[in-house]
Parts: C-alpha cells; structure tokens; sequence
C-alpha cells in the first residue's frame, strides 16, 4: 500500500475523544479526484433482467447511476464530520458480469479535502438502487468491496490500492 | 434461501421499462422489521485506536451509530423508488473485531412496505462514517457484505439469510 | 370546471394574514389521487436528440422520470405550506412530440391531504431536469401549462379539469 | 436567438448514452448572472384575494417569494446532473396583474459554472407555493413560461431570449 | 410541574449507553399537540424597524414564521434519535415587545409520538431567521427561553409547565 | 458593544420590504471565525445521567456534539435567506454544570460572507439534540441565551461581545 501521512490517531476526534469537523481553512485549494468501486453480487437471473432491460426506456441501470451521481452530493448530509464542498464532476460506470454488477465511482473537485468520501457515497448510493430494484428477485443480494482505488490531488499526492494484498 | 414471492421481473420498471414508484396502496399497514449487517475491514492498528476511543467522550463509535440511525431516515431521499414511510425504531450496533468492525442495523416500522431498504442504508451510513473516520490511518479500509439478514411482516412473512451459502 | 368548496378565501393564511400549515387532523386518511401535467417547449433538433438517446444506456428521460418521482418526495422541503404525507405510489410519464415532451404524474396517497401539490412538484421536477439536459443546445427551452388535470378522493371528491375552457 | 455554443448532443449523457455530471473542473470561477421567468394563470378572485393579502401580516405572496429563494437553493437536490454550487445572491420578484401573478427570479453566483437552472428552480418554487395557497379557491390554476430571459458571465458570455418569436 | 412517567434514565441510549432510536411500534396512534416558545432579545431599534416592516409587502415577520414552520417540517433530519412523524398542523405566531419578539409554536399530528420536539424546532428556527435578518442591525440579539409550554395526548396525557418555578 | 457598520435598515429585505438573499458577489472570500453559546438549563438529576453516561459508549453527550455539527451543515436549508457556504471547520464543547449544560459552538469557513448564523444554528442543533433525550426525564428544560460570543474576518472585523451588559 502507498504510504500515508504518518498520521498516528483519529484526526476527527480532538485529544479528548470529542467529534469534530476538522480545520481545513489552511489547506490549499487543489484539484482533486478519487475512484470508489463496490460490487452488487446477486444471481445470473437478475443479471439477465438487467441486461434486458438495456432496451429503450430500461430505466434499472439508468436509476443506479443516477442514484449514485446524486448521494455524492449528499455526502456532507451523510457523513457527520465530511466537509461541504463543491463537486466538479461525478461519473458512476456500472458494467454487469455474471452474477454481479460492479459500480465505479469518479469525482473531482478543485477544493480543500479529498473526495474520496463522496466517491464512496456515489457507490452506495448506486449499490442500494440496485439491491432496491432486485430485492423482489434476489432478497439475498450483497453489496460487497466498496472501496477507494485511487485518489489524486492535495498534499499527500496520489494514493493507489496495492491490489495484490485483496483477494476479490 | 427462503422461498419469494413468485416475482418474474423488476418491479420498479413497468411493462415499456420506465422507472416508477409501486403503488403500495392496497397493502395493508403491519409491523415490518428489517435486520442488515456489514463489515468494516481495516487493521490491527485502527481496531486499537477505536477501542481505546472506547474512553470518556470517545465519539468515533458513537458518530457512527448515529450516522447509521440519521442515514435510516434519509433511505428515501437516496434511494429513489423507495416510498417515504414512518420509522418506528432505529437500532445501529458496532463490534470490535481483530481488524474489522461489524454492523448490525435493525429497524422496525408499522407501515405499507419493508424496511430492508432502510436497514441496509444504517449498515452503509454507519460504514461510511467509519471510514471518514479512519482514512488517515487506513485508506485502503473496505466495506464489504451489506446485505439483509432478516425480515419480518407483511403479506411474503418472515426471510431469513440462508447462512449456508455465503462464505463470509 | 367542476364546483370547490365554498371556501372564499385563501386557507393558508388566517384571520390576521399569518401563514399557517392548516390543521388537518380532523380530516379521514383516505386513499387519493392526483394527475398532473406540464410540457417542456423546445426544437425538434432536440426532440431528435432525446429520442435517438432512447437507446442502450440512454438515460435522459431516465433522467427526467427519476427527477420527477424525487421531486414528488421533496414537496414538503420545497412547498412551505404542504404537509409531509405518505406517498403510496408515484409514475412519470414522458411523450416526445414534434418540438416538444409532455410530462405526465400521477402520484397516489392514503393519507389526510390531497396529493396534487405532490403531482405538480413531480412534473416540475421533471420539467427541471428536462431543461438542465437540453439546455446547452436550447437555451429557450419553456416550461409550460403545468397544472392539475384530475383529482380524486378526499372530502372533495373528484375534480377533473374543464379542458374546453383552456387553449393549449 | 443569440448563438450558443456549437455544442451538437446532450452533454449531460456520455458518448453511449450513460447519465453524468459533467466536469467542469478546468471552468474558470466568474461572476455570472440569471433572471428566469413564470407566470401563474389564475382568476380575477384569487388575485383579489392575493391583493387584500397585502395588508400587515400579509403573509401570501411573502410566502412564495421565500419559496423561490430557498428552492434556489435546493437546486443540486433537485436536478440530478446539476452541480452544487455558491450562490452568492437570490432575488424574488411577484407582480400582479388581472388575473394572474408573474414571478421573476435573479440568480447570481461566482462560480464554475451558469445559475439559470438555479433561477428557473426558483420560479417553479415560487410557482408551485403560490398553487399551494390559491388551490381551494381555484384548483385550475395553472403555472406557465418558464423560461430563462437573459444570462450573463462565464466562457459563452451574455444571452439574451429572442421576444419576438414567442407569443406570451 | 405535572408528574412524569416514571423513566429514570435516559431512554435514547440503552443499557450499555448506544444512542437509539426507541421503538415505538407498540404506541398508539392518536392526536397530540404541542407548544413551545421562546423569546428574542434585541433592541428598541430592531423592533421599530420589525414592525414598521408590516406594511405592505414586509416580508421580515412573515420570513420567521415560515422558517419556523419549515423547520418544524425538519425535525428528524436535525434532532438524530426523533421520529420522522406526519405533521398535521403547524403555527408559528410572533409578538413583538418593547425589545424583544415572543414566538409561539403550535404543532399538531396524530401519530405515535408527541411533538414538542418539532415544536421547539419551530421556534428555534423562526428564532434563527429572526436573528439572520436583524444581525447587521443588533449583532448581540439573544434567543431565550426555548421551551415547551404544554403538551396534550399520547399515554402520558397532559403536562403543563408549572410557570411559578420560572422567573422570566 | 463593539461599533457596527452603520446599516439603519434590514438589509434582508429591499426598499419595498421584499425578502431576497443579498448579493455578496463583491465580497471578498476571506477566512472568517464565528463563537457562539447557549444554556440548557435542566435538573441536577439529569446532569448527573449526562455524566455517569461519558463511560464506554456514553452516546448522550456525544449525539449532541454530532447534532450541532450536522446542524452547521444544514444552515441554508433552515435559514431562509442565508447564504449557501462552504464550512472549513466546526467545533462543538459541552460543559456540564450543577443543572445546566453549557454549548459553544465555533465555526470557519473561507467565504463571501460571516458565519455566525452556522455558530448559531450548531447551538441550537446540540440544544435540540440534547432536549429529545432529556425530555422524559426532565420535560421543562430550557433552551437558553443563544448568541454570538465572537466573530473575526471580513470587512467589519472582529466583534466581541460586550460581557458587562448581559446578567446570565
């Protein structure tokens, strides 16, 4: 894994233990992007369905990326101690394997934190649509590996995930 | 896995594909309750630092049980053919593990429809929260396995996760 | 037009002026409906655009639909007056004509209010969202005639709009 | 018409159709400016009863005029694809004529990107509120013309709505 | 002061002290109502200026008393561990002193759980919107005295604030 | 108390008393501080239920701190004619006292305008928080002396509080 800032504790609760919207006024203003994905494993039935329904107004897959584009930019309201910041792009790519549907999420800002959280949110936020619309078909659906792939921008640079330590 | 209702298609797309809210006025009002899990996996290192949070005014575990609960209430500004129904109880438990924390929401509602929606929306507010919280010390942390273990009431009766085929 | 209630004069103000979200706990929970319209003006370039996007993957009326179905749950957020009700069901329809898309919601209760707030907020919301994707290539796009065509339920009962009077 | 952009598709969709914000990240921050209109189609007794509303405490069409600012401000909540952004001033304006209301909003920003969707959110906000008040003395009302007038700032520059070819 | 249940802790947090979200799918539905107040403190001057703003078209007061019911509309989205309830009646009145403004709040619903919660939510944030609009004027205003005057229905029947207790 | 600029009217509403939300487009973006503080003025019985609550999982305290800061967050959406800023910083203190809990809010953002409305807003919100899970135990409490400490940055400068003038 890359290295990070050799940050030793929670930087969102004080010294005692309070919660807190960290100071971010002395962060410099930058370009920013983070990739999240997360993988909705369900059954090759449903998976089907989907497909089929890449048909003129199939509207299942469409939700999803919409439904993802959306929760970004309610990340602030989700997340208790994430800042409020302006998003300059958001993308949600969806691509259907066999029994699965694997989300990714793309945000970008030129502000004073990461956006990885909002990418995240983009791929629960897809995640759920999904399990909403295929909970009849498949109640046992699982919304698996939501997770940063890479982030780019700010003061600690580029991060990307060792992809060998992960099994999936 | 328990037995479905015989549903062939995706419910929230009608017969041309277009995405619709299902009209849910003909089904009765009864007790719902939705159990949904998920899991937090980070390391050795963060697990300490949230367990020795477990200090007066340690917020970390309490912002995420109340990120999870405040998520709950939001499903359906998320989610976006989910119907807005009356909660009747939220409940968000976390648990330590060796390098990982699990999530367990239940909620319970007396209204037209299930509450695994909103369930699975505490499990992936209180995991987002947990993240926030811990990327500066593990950026590379995973939410993985949300999905429903249980529901109780209305017309299909209870579901229970059949255990035997996941691995996790 | 069909005859309202004698009511001569406007309910969400009282005596003195002050606005006021009416009491209505008196009111029977019924089951209730109401359909509304709106047509979003443009060119035929853009009608051509919208529907050659009616495609695989083609999410503009996609876009458009889940707008509006969003939107009928923001009603209380946006509309000071309108109480937050339990909506049963919500549709979104959209048909492409020469020039233009005429939007139609129809959104359901059981609850103790009408629902026709909710329908038009649906069909503005749609209309917005219509416009927003549009815009770039007709900046004079127009939202028009948005307003109630039928209601149904309630004290009141079945209101259906007088079109003769109307031009449109 | 003033010239637009020679932009040929729907930039809200990507090249196979897929719903996305767009990234507006190499944008310059400049100040720009919107003024959207609407009319609302009512009878002559609403209007009266809106005009003897104009009395101490009058609360009607102060009402609607907070209705359009603050749904300016739930713009981004409402328009999927738009992006959140600072508004940096909003005004509402309400003119009665005969037998109807003409709502005019003015937007403003510094930002990356235009404010049109943001002043025609708030015409509908400002529209749907005063529907809200006016609906049980007349449920025919109607809101009509919403459309932006004029445009200012950014790369495109000033745009201003041709008159002469709409009625109205 | 009227006798409480006798609950001797805190019922939002349970034995090993999580916050929740108390069930209350056993209570019974039926109508409650609730009133709070509060006072703003501020000067000679601002209350001039306040009432000479009731005139035609002073929208200060009316600004307030829609915040608050707006706000009262938000409750469960600001208060973590409160129940998202149906409102069936909101009223927010306001009585300007010599240098302060009274508000009082009256919230009504038929639901599970009592409102003071969206009652005093109510008159914080018509206390908050009165402050916004007069603090270039009076930046020392103060908002006192946020409390629940008497609250009718539910299991625990009728409390009324003994006043005597009180000095203000 | 610290000299104001010289604004003899509300500068919320316009000549005509229209509200509007005042363009800030030529202010400068600056780093501005806003401390403000409230009272809840409870029993010593609930204090003490506070206080043996800061053990392990102790949510009580905790869920207050998260409210404010959440509250922050939500100030646009609350105060009707506030302006929409991004927020690089929240903080929120509690001290219990023999019968009172005592909230200090701080605030920082790098805008076109102050943040004392978000000061404010964080106090009430903690207040609110903490008056739902006291409610059953202490039902009269009370909400008090809400107000701005101190506010730096900006054209206007510091202002702080003149103490002398106040009792509490």
């Amino acid at each position: 894994m890359a290295q990070q800032d050799g940050n030793q504790g929670l930087t969102h609760v004080d010294e005692v233990g309070a919660a807190r919207m960290v100071d971010v006024s002395e962060k410099r203003t930058s370009a920013r992007t983070a990739i999240a994905t997360g993988i909705v494993r369900t059954t090759e039935e449903v998976v089907g369905l989907l497909r089929s329904d890449e048909l003129p107004k199939g509207d299942a897959l469409a939700t999803a990326r919409i439904a993802g584009i959306m929760a970004a930019k309610r990340t602030p309201d989700l997340v208790p101690l994430c800042h409020p910041i302006a998003l300059s792009g958001v993308q949600v790519a969806l691509e259907t394997g066999d029994a699965e549907v694997r989300i990714t999420a793309t945000v970008r800002t030129t502000d004073r934190t990461g956006v990885e959280m909002e990418a995240l949110t983009a791929v629960t936020g897809a995640g759920l649509a999904l399990h909403d619309m295929i909970k009849a078909v498949d109640p046992a659906a699982v919304l698996d590996g939501v997770r940063v792939e890479r982030k780019e921008g700010g003061k600690t640079g580029t991060w990307v995930r060792d992809t060998e330590e992960e099994g999936q």
